[in-house]
């Protein structure tokens, strides 16, 4: 992580060191050695880090009462990760062998369940979970679920609508963001099933109205889209050497990414004809020839431009969140430095 | 089932008719597609029927009560399947093909991934939940997890002692069953969630005891124990008609059952290197060769007392329930129906 502010910092801190409670000395060792393996090697824990951000931006009092919940989040998204990398039949993640190339899918798949099943663990620990957030955290992996299975679909598609697209990244991408930013206002909006013993979880509750669920909500939205479409973007126009992997792999695996679905719908028959039929092809020369296409139909910038967009109308939600405008500093410049990481 | 008393076959008929409600027609339709195939092709719901008979030993008044209860139950039992069928790269399940065999591994995946948050939705629409439930819940889907580990362990394992493989019946097959049984104790042993609306959940509760829930949980270990040996008997000495499977097929998948635990145990050392060898063999003619080493060993009068010893255990644990005797009745009527079935 570039360099940010003391106050950032220590939330990104806390981050790393909550989330190294999801390693364990649990038996049988072939069962829980993988997930150890997967969750040290932690990845840039977003999801955490705004959950954290959003606790605090609406009076958290102690990050240590979000423990549970952070660790269900970090949990289960590391067991989408997981089978997901058994389903893309996938050997790297964040640099390292997949569990399923270093053991094998059968061992991938079981391990991912029973760290699904510890997810349900720790928010079930926590002492401020309630209906409402067991609820949102069920409806939120079971979309999940549902936007990997479009996802599984797209592959077996040449055309994709832009609204399908979309509807994909909402549900695979963007519903773990929303819960994670939105859930400190779902925690205090609903009687608690245990009270916290010693001190209060917000110092403060007048800013947890609807006004600001619903805000929280579509910011959630809105940056997973964000994110996605920069991870499209990047994938082709970022730098290897900051990126992590090969430029254009996106194309060499034939993923319906922003960029191509633009293309095709910016495209004249010929050019789609032309476009579809390489895309799906094993043409070694397919990622220049893709990216001719994508420079005739200007989809560089026109991706660019939509990026900044959507960025102008995410500050734009984030200032209507009603709270003392300088709670909002850091899950400000959280966000801006992810999504200047490469441009 | 084989006929039975008019109050059994009620219970039964509830639990043919709640299972239903596990079918759904949401989208997207690839995802779920998969999921009512298989739910609609019932298995012989023993841990939905042990958990409705329990509930009303110990005095329910409603089985509509313990509805979703038991849809979680039989939605997370589902759900192991699908992915122990990837897993054993099965084909055929209650006479039809696998999710693995009529789509693919992927979908096995993910559809199975998505029926394990299922039943966590169910649970938690439950009105009679509460943290106890909700815990042993999480518990038990751990230890099937911990369960099939030691279960792939042992496939790469020639010998096995007698404690390893008890335990892994433990965690795989009696965890639920354990669960299904106790679960109408645990409604009734901590402050509930909510309160049911119109009725009481219980006509009495005086039976709801510590001293009965252990005894259920110890009757629910030994169902387990003396199913799974009675299906390792009847898989080699069973009748082909009634199983619905080939005979001997443990054999030619080298399982570690428990004959043949019994066998390495009370072999000579030249009987267990035969019989070690053979049984890691493909050798067509193995199932042969294996049942006259367990003939020179008489392993199948040994099991088939063993089967009888646990059943009086598992009486006689049943006669110290404290609830009026007659209450038992069902319960009893189904165990000897299920252990009946075969001999």
């Amino acid at each position: 992580m570039t360099s940010c502010s003391p106050s950032l910092s220590k939330i990104i801190n806390t981050s790393q060191s909550i989330s190294s409670d999801l390693l364990n000395n649990k038996t049988p060792k072939n069962l829980y050695e993988p997930l150890n393996y997967i969750l040290s090697n932690k990845g840039k824990q977003i999801r955490v880090i705004f959950a954290l951000l959003s606790y605090d931006m609406f009076g958290g009092t102690n990050s240590e009462n979000l423990k549970e919940i952070v660790l269900a989040i970090e949990a289960l998204h590391n067991f989408t990760l997981i089978h997901d990398d058994v389903m893309d039949n996938a050997n790297l993640r964040r640099g390292k062998d997949t569990i399923n190339k270093k053991w094998s899918n059968n061992q991938a798949i079981l391990s991912g369940d029973v760290l699904l099943i510890q997810s349900y663990q720790h928010l079930l620990s926590s002492k401020c979970i309630n209906l409402a957030v067991q609820e949102e955290f069920n409806k939120t992996a079971v979309q999940i679920c549902e936007g990997q299975q479009l996802d599984l679909d797209f592959q077996l598609k040449h055309e994709i609508e832009s609204t399908e697209y979309f509807k994909m990244i909402e549900l695979k991408t963007a519903a773990l963001i929303k819960f994670s930013i939105s859930v400190p206002l779902y925690i205090n909006t609903a009687n608690n099933l245990l009270l916290n013993n010693n001190q209060p979880i917000f110092s403060n509750s007048s800013f947890h109205t609807e006004e600001n669920k619903d805000l929280m909500n579509s910011i959630g939205l809105l940056l997973g889209k964000l994110f996605q479409i920069q991870d499209d973007y990047l994938d082709l126009y970022g730098k290897e050497s900051e990126l992590g992997k090969t430029i254009g792999g996106d194309i060499l695996e034939n993923k319906k990414t922003f960029l191509y679905i633009e293309a095709c719908r910016q495209s004249t028959l010929q050019q789609r004809k032309d476009l579809i039929k390489t895309y799906h092809s094993v043409n070694k020369n397919k990622i220049n020839f893709i990216q001719s296409i994508y420079n005739e139909l200007n989809i560089k910038d026109y991706t660019f431009n939509i990026i900044n967009k959507l960025h102008g109308e995410l500050m734009h939600l984030i200032s209507d969140i009603k709270v003392p405008p300088h709670k909002k500093d850091n899950f400000i410049e959280f966000i801006e430095i992810i999504l200047k990481r490469n441009f």
